[in-house]
């Protein structure tokens, strides 16, 4: 039996902004013992899941325009999206 | 030229967990107009630079004991882990 189709999008700070969450971490793993870690950067993942029937195609489209407009700031993030079930 | 090594963390709800920012991520599209969506989860995602010289084994030992005790919360997320470049 086929799953519901979903889209997962994952939204990153753009390499040349700084991500002071991110630095935190590092740090912490850092004080921690962690020494195999050299940088942690954090984002922000979302799970879409798609109404029965929706169209491959137009999926796409659909949390294309979605991940740029409300899941994004375009200023100064970036965004990645994965079609799956 | 091979970059450093990276491993990729993806932290999540437990599916029995209310999702309460992704209900209103939910909402929002649904008042926007994007009927197409019927679910939205949030995660967070995290990005791990290992240090140059780790050995991929040993590099995956470590990230999921940090991923299990330090980025996520097992009471009521899961994590999955990935490592690539």
């Amino acid at each position: 039996m086929k799953g519901p189709m979903k889209a997962f999008v994952y939204v990153t700070l753009k390499k040349t902004v700084l991500d002071a969450q991110g630095k935190t971490v590092t740090q912490a793993l850092r004080g921690m013992g962690h020494a195999a870690i050299a940088d942690v950067r954090q984002g922000k993942y979302f799970e879409l899941t798609l109404a029965e029937g929706t169209d491959a195609a137009a999926a796409r489209a659909e949390v294309e325009q979605i991940a740029a407009e409300v899941l994004s700031n375009p200023v100064i993030e970036d965004y990645r999206i994965e079609l799956g079930e």
